[in-house]
């Protein structure tokens, strides 16, 4: 494990997925699924691409295959709280996403309580190591509120430490 | 052009890759590129993977699929003034890459005045849209300054801003 990559610079963000449930007369057992992700990068201008790399055993793995969209939602200073919220497995209940609000719009979960999100189409994915790397196009955008980011700098990131004790 | 993307945090590093001359009686013409990039990730603990965004039609592009490897070096708050000096062409003269110092060393171009260093091998490539994704498996590291890392929260990337108006 490299000590330089733990002063890698990274934002903080919520990604979702859904995945419409195939029974058509309810709603109710759509598949969804959040958490929270650092290793977001764009990379590319035109078309529009970012890249985000999620743990090949995490439930968003599946549902961003299953959905070949995913949308990720920006943090800012305010939502430290969110960090671990979304650091687990995704319990969904009483239309909350481990205990936030959330509402399904355009056939994703949207999470309002943010810097605001960009819907992606996944154009490519790949499996590096333990982790998949999903590329996705961006399809739209909405922007809630006029915050700064909040980043690794400010909240060093739990994940890539835990990670690296084991 | 998304106006999210443009809050999204990075750090800042420069990259560079060195291909040696097919000529084994001088180094002097080995091939040798340096460019500041913000689009980092780490996408793997294990194997330890990092991935870099870089744009099609630059040198550095050209250098690293000779190369097959690249060097990561992370800039400090000490290094604002390198993010421009590497933002153009590389410039290679009397053992400086544009203006800066640098010391060939394991078949690679190292720029001592940074934190620190990852030498990565290429194990996969990706053209997507304008740039080219480069995953990297670190292979050497060096770290040289305890200092803290600078990223986009303190310097605003000129390179997305410069990009957004055209």
């Amino acid at each position: 494990m490299s000590k330089l990559t733990q002063n890698f610079t990274y934002g903080y963000y919520i990604v979702t997925a859904l995945k419409k449930s195939d029974n058509l007369k309810t709603r109710e057992n759509d598949y969804i699924a959040a958490g929270t992700v650092n290793w977001v990068s764009q990379v590319s201008f035109a078309p529009e691409i970012i890249s985000v790399a999620v743990g090949q055993k995490s439930d968003l793995n599946e549902t961003i295959d299953y959905s070949e969209h995913f949308t990720i939602h920006l943090l800012s200073k305010d939502h430290k709280e969110y960090v671990r919220k979304f650091g687990t497995k995704s319990n969904i209940e009483d239309g909350k996403i481990n205990g936030v609000p959330f509402k399904k719009q355009n056939d994703q979960a949207i999470i309002e309580d943010t810097i605001g999100y960009l819907t992606c189409k996944v154009v490519k994915s790949l499996n590096m190591g333990d982790h998949t790397v999903y590329f996705g196009e961006v399809v739209n955008e909405e922007i809630h509120k006029d915050k700064e980011a909040l980043c690794t700098m400010q909240l060093p990131s739990e994940y890539t430490k835990e990670k690296a004790e084991v």
